[in-house]
């Protein structure tokens, strides 16, 4: 059945791959109105999924996550409808070469084809993958958490009843209605349906989609997020922005977790970052030197300098050197987002350079790195590899490109 | 002892990442120079590799591709200088954004980061594959077959001896001597050391990364590659363009190996198309229309569609609309390289835009699909996939990209 679902998301991507602009708004259109015309329908399914979650033990926090209102419902119809204002990424000239012997070559931005999207509880993820996936000329295979399946369901039947209204194959959205772990494996190594994955979700999730995928994959997500703070530093940004990056909210993956301060500037910083801290409660863990000069700071083991909390805690180090703190993050970053607090612009640019992630900062919180921050207007995740997409996956991520060549009769 | 050599190649990277284009030119001139003062021996490397082929009943074909002489090592050697002329790729700004905050966002080309390449018995790949990684900024772990062991290990030594010389870790080109199954497949998992992975070889081998690999890949080569013959063609353009990227070099991917023909204009330029083909000694092989219209043509199976002979060698079909023709290649291609031979530029638009390949030409050979022929200057590979990169793999393809963000306290 499965094998089928990609069968059908393989052949509408045919239609949708050269589908106009204005076809594909008309479908997004289409989808948002749906959501609010649908919106009792959406949280009746929804209760079910929460009551489910209740007898079976699920955590405050992820109900939190799961639970539809009317104003959620209107949050989701309003992000379809802003991806219809962003602009069409297909399409676009990327480069234009003449060659001597007359060939013109185009290199053309084009959708990658059919995207699988594995994601866990929030149903949310529904509307904005599949708007995203649609409005950058790619179908979507829907594939979330048995948790959400009643309001999944529910969601992805409207929009494809949505898309079907507004003229397109109501295949270039789909779910994957069995949750199973089994359907999840066969879903990574589709490869002859499905062109790109890409997991949304905690550490496991990704791991299971590295290990077994076939077929390409974007991993987001993962982010261990260091501070330094150097000893040119300005000590008010540094508290500042080390109090932004790890409380203003702790559970997403643009949250900072380990703290480098150099030891030049520990003394004066380290009092006056604790004290902010205290604010909401901080637990902090930190090497001996930290200790000695903090003894509320308790000690730190091996796994805390590699751990994403995720919460309100951090772990702390005292370095001696700029190369000592990039050594750090080179041996424990996910390669998610790094900053440097330095008034020094030549110390920064080092620091900027030799650090290997997604995003580098100076003076500034790691809280930014995120698709609307960049301007981006809307992200399907964070990519921390390298290939293809890295930082925030915003339409343009969502395409590949070929080349047309354009010739009079040449031959090699 | 493979672990080591990936972690020594990471280490490596540390370095290369960030050396400039001055330093990565002096390490490409030193090895340009080596291989010539080392000619003689690799050359004798070359025979031993040679004479054990000789007594395992290597076929001729393969002998031929792995026999290195004085010119060939020149043609490496100049290979290498080559790249020294092309522009670096690393840290080129590739966007600006300027947010209302006050945050310059810039995104900069970074290296990959260590890119392993397994490949087959031409030894030149070795230094092929070295120079392009070098100077993209990426260390290299090559993995050649067990029949070129000899040479490769020579050539390996005396790149890494060159490096060395001109200042760098040697271990920012790296060669696995063990030539066993069992570590192609632990190359393929060392997620940890390995940031890409890029096969160049038969099929066999493609199936065996996309299969076994967790690392990130770039699948290359294999090429099921169309031209199709329009009713609004001129004959002459297309008895030229087949002839050309059927027969100018049948072993190369992006050779032509099945030809679709529109039936109004079949009778008139499949005769000629035929006379051609007969000074080469083609093969055809087609459907049961193509055979009606000239009884030489040999019945074709339904596994002639998808194959790729490499060969002089074609497969035939008759078709009653472009329609009909896209429907084919989407069924069959690997997505490589396809042709349409049109005086009618509008229907060329159609095809160009519709088939999903790597290089979509109109009225040119297939052939051209190729770094050089690109204006690239030299590849790495022609990539088959849609992710990161599409078509041929020059030095810009070798990159990925961070993005540096520039802040004066900004928090969120």
């Amino acid at each position: 059945m499965l094998q089928q679902l990609g069968k059908n998301a393989k052949q509408a991507e045919r239609y949708l791959m050269t589908a106009s602009t204005e076809d594909k708004n008309k479908a997004l259109k289409e989808i948002a109105q749906a959501l609010r015309d649908h919106a009792g329908e959406i949280i009746a399914a929804n209760k079910i999924d929460l009551e489910n979650g209740e007898k079976n033990g699920m955590p405050q926090s992820i109900a939190d996550r799961l639970k539809l209102d009317d104003e959620r419902i209107e949050g989701m119809a309003k992000g379809v409808m802003d991806i219809v204002a962003l602009d069409d990424p297909v399409g676009k000239v990327l480069k234009e070469i003449r060659r001597p012997n007359g060939l013109k070559i185009q290199k053309v931005s084009t959708p990658l084809g059919v995207i699988a999207v594995i994601f866990e509880a929030r149903p949310n993820v529904t509307s904005d993958a599949a708007a995203l996936c649609l409005k950058s000329g790619n179908t979507v295979i829907l594939r979330g958490g048995k948790e959400a399946i009643h309001s999944n369901t529910v969601i992805a039947q409207v929009m494809r009843d949505a898309v079907s209204r507004a003229g397109m194959p109501q295949d270039v959205i789909s779910l994957v209605e069995d949750t199973s772990r089994e359907s999840a494996t066969e879903l990574m190594t589709m490869n002859q349906y499905v062109d790109v994955l890409i997991p949304r979700g905690g550490a496991g999730l990704i791991q299971a989609v590295v290990k077994n995928a076939t077929v390409p994959v974007i991993e987001t997500g993962v982010g261990n997020c260091h501070i330094y703070i150097d000893k040119e530093a300005d000590c008010d940004k540094a508290v500042q922005i080390v109090f932004n990056a790890k409380t203003s909210r702790p559970s997403v993956c643009n949250a900072a977790e380990s703290l480098l301060i150099h030891r030049d500037i520990a003394p004066q910083v380290l009092p006056a970052i604790r004290k902010k801290l205290d604010e909401k409660q901080v637990v902090l863990v930190g090497d001996e030197p930290s200790r000695a000069l903090d003894e509320t700071i308790e000690s730190a083991t091996e796994d805390d300098w590699a751990k994403e909390y995720l919460d309100y805690k951090m772990s702390v180090k005292i370095v001696g050197s700029l190369q000592e703190a990039i050594g750090h993050i080179y041996r424990y970053s996910t390669g998610h987002s790094e900053c440097i607090v330095t008034e020094n612009m030549e110390t920064a640019e080092q620091f900027m350079n030799a650090v290997d992630s997604a995003a580098v900062y100076v003076n500034a919180s790691t809280r930014f790195t995120d698709g609307g921050e960049f301007g981006f207007g809307a992200e399907i995740g964070i990519s921390t590899q390298k290939l293809h997409a890295r930082g925030p996956i915003g339409l343009p991520e969502l395409q590949s490109f070929k080349y047309k060549i354009y010739g009079t009769g040449q031959i090699r």
